[in-house]
């Protein structure tokens, strides 16, 4: 087998075999198909497609590329939840103790985030003392005992998926769905667990900016989840603007601290009871939508959902008095108000703007190697469908640094737009898709 | 400017400007900009093309990556022509003495062939003592004594051009016409000729096996040179069995010596008459097509063309005698007659094939290193149209290696089709296009 004929064969339209993608994806990986083959292979996917099966049959080789976690000795059906990423989004922070507390095990891999905050691992590390670095024993009996551990990614998860996709982002063949789907599916099931529910976010802040996209992608990717074997639904929510009200570390762990004291953001609560109902159901603890949802709203009325953090960050280290006074969590030192220049309905926040501005404050990564600084950030007074009188404040900004601050507010204003007429109602919950 | 939105650009569909093909090109022959992206972009063109101002934009900033050789040192007018390639192309052998015995000024760099049998350098090291290792100045004052030289390829012409294809032949991106044209043209142009004629061959032994995308490339190649104001046509002409009868490199250039005897095959002496005369009509020698045969038939008829073939030889060291002597050249060991199988009219003759038949006695190059048996090849007894007896001879071989042989025949016989009714007759000369 030449990869110089699977190219022909791909660029001509054919579609290629689980045989040759998996020579292909293995001899990428060690290195003997050189990069230049490799970029040219993704650019004529880009114009030809990838049928179901190919789709299937990267994804599984891509899977299989490094380690396949075992989960086999953690009691019961471990449900995972992938999220394609946005503006404010502390969805696991709150989701996974509310799904805990239900009875769903929740073993969970996480990186540090690259973007405009940190990732569900340097927002936890806001918690004095907590650390995700455990071994895999520990983090095996701790899901066992308590039925929540969450540790750093020591395994070597899909590095072919970690190559490729850097290829792909330096030769602009990132946007095919097939490309998408498979890459973060590779990654899922290299995971380990029984089922997945996938967080699909469409709107001005989220890769998908439009609606049918997020759907088509939803829908390749569920194909290739439950096609192999692992139950798979996509949850498709707005990201046409920021998630909740705070944007930023600190701020985005109490808020979701708030959450699972029954007083999170409406939009943020809906989705979390949708998507931890998606998970209750996909771990056969609940028999329907309805009843999946009562028992969430039992354990946030109950306090289990956030005694259950409580006790996560404890057995890893963390001040779990945290959990009950989030007023001790470390905020930026100077707080700034956000006003309005006019009055008007919010008709629009350009999402991607407000998690660039949050990078600005230094909240977020630009490279790798970048420190954040957790204390930074928005807490949002006003979203899409509010009036606002001008001079009163849009958000208040939380810095370290009065020069960076001026720049992030002269960006953040610019990111709303404003209306005389009030903005249709956009919902947050757009689709289940399985 | 960054490669990276070049190819997101092209990849849309849209057109690159001049300065951003330079840059590109640029980039990618001092190494600036990686092998990885250059494919990814190849491939883009592939599946969304360039348009004529996108071609000559890139085949003049591939002409200027490396030396442009300056002629004006040389009297007239000079027209230079190119091959697309093909079995038993002797033309450059012939056509030359021709058109330097009507006073073209013929000023030629050429290179060593890689493919079934040598280039136009490896058939003229046939004459024992001939070499094209001579330095640009003799070269010059040669040209302008006799009219006539050619030597090796020590300038660095296009480099990038050769990077270029290096890259395109392992990533499966060749196959563009507008890629194509602009790397033959830009490798023209930087030799530095005032007109070009090009020989754009088509059927089974040609690059382009359709008529049809012969004469679309033709149409690019001169649209770019007459675009830069070198006067440039195309004759189309026919490669769908070997031309004339001699396929090996000794015996290609006793086959043109016959010719500028005015005693060669019907279908090469054809091609001749066409190329020279749109080489004298390019130079300004004659102003018919009519007036310019005549011309190039009188010094066939007056020996002036296979004198000046001597004079050329005889000036670059080699022994003249051969030219009035071709008995002289040595051939190889053995001698075989390859018999039709069965009686009938030679239908078809696979070209490519017979190609591969030369290379299997030796006759040309696997890889750049390889040492080429000049001696070796067939003389067709054959061709389409002509009618055989099963047991008579379509072609002889010589060889000096009995296996070799062996394997040379099986494949021959092959590459012939037989049938009861005599075939439609083909054209030599398809088309001019200018």
């Amino acid at each position: 087998m030449r990869m110089y004929d699977l190219i022909s064969k791909k660029k001509l339209g054919e579609a290629l075999t689980k045989e040759e993608i998996e020579f292909m994806v293995t001899g990428f990986t060690d290195g003997s198909i050189p990069d230049y083959q490799m970029s040219a292979m993704m650019m004529a996917i880009y114009f030809q497609g990838m049928n179901p099966e190919e789709t299937v049959a990267l994804t599984m080789a891509m899977a299989k590329s490094g380690d396949m976690l075992d989960l086999s000795a953690i009691d019961g059906i471990k449900v995972d939840k992938h999220s394609t990423g946005g503006v404010g989004d502390k969805t696991s922070l709150a989701l996974t103790p509310m799904v805990a507390a239900c009875g769903i095990p929740v073993a969970k891999m996480s990186g540090r985030g690259l973007g405009h905050t940190g990732g569900t691992i340097d927002k936890l590390e806001s918690f004095p003392g907590f650390s995700t670095g455990i071994e895999t024993e520990q983090f095996i009996s701790q899901v066992n005992e308590i039925g929540i551990a969450i540790m750093g990614q020591t395994a070597d998860l899909a590095p072919a998926d970690k190559k490729l996709y850097a290829l792909r982002d330096v030769t602009a063949t990132v946007d095919n769905m097939s490309l998408i789907a498979s890459s973060i599916m590779s990654k899922k099931l290299a995971a380990g667990a029984d089922a997945i529910v996938l967080d699909v976010k469409t709107g001005s802040g989220a890769f998908m900016k439009e609606e049918a996209d997020a759907k088509a992608l939803a829908k390749i990717m569920t194909d290739i989840g439950n096609g192999v074997g692992r139950c798979t639904k996509a949850v498709i929510s707005d990201m046409d603007q920021p998630l909740g009200f705070a944007v930023g570390n600190a701020l985005e762990v109490i808020e979701a601290i708030e959450t699972l004291n029954g007083n999170g953001p409406e939009d943020f609560s809906l989705l979390c009871m949708e998507l931890g109902a998606q998970m209750l159901l996909s771990a056969n603890k609940a028999q329907t939508v309805e009843k999946a949802k009562a028992m969430l709203l039992e354990v946030i009325d109950n306090g289990k959902a956030l005694d259950k953090l409580a006790e996560f960050v404890k057995a890893q280290g963390g001040d779990e008095s945290y959990v009950y006074h989030p007023e001790k969590f470390t905020l930026a030192m100077f707080k700034r108000p956000i006003n309005a220049p006019v009055s008007g309905y919010v008709s629009h926040i350009e999402c991607d703007e407000i998690g660039v501005c949050s990078l600005m404050l230094g909240g977020g990564r630009e490279t790798k190697d970048s420190e954040i600084d957790l204390s930074v950030g928005f807490v949002l007074q006003k979203k899409v469908g509010d009036y606002v009188e001008a001079g009163q404040p849009l958000a208040i900004m939380y810095g370290n640094d009065i020069a960076k601050m001026d720049m992030a507010e002269e960006r953040f204003v610019k990111a709303y737009t404003f209306s005389d007429i009030k903005p249709a109602e956009c919902l947050m919950i757009k689709a289940v898709i399985s």
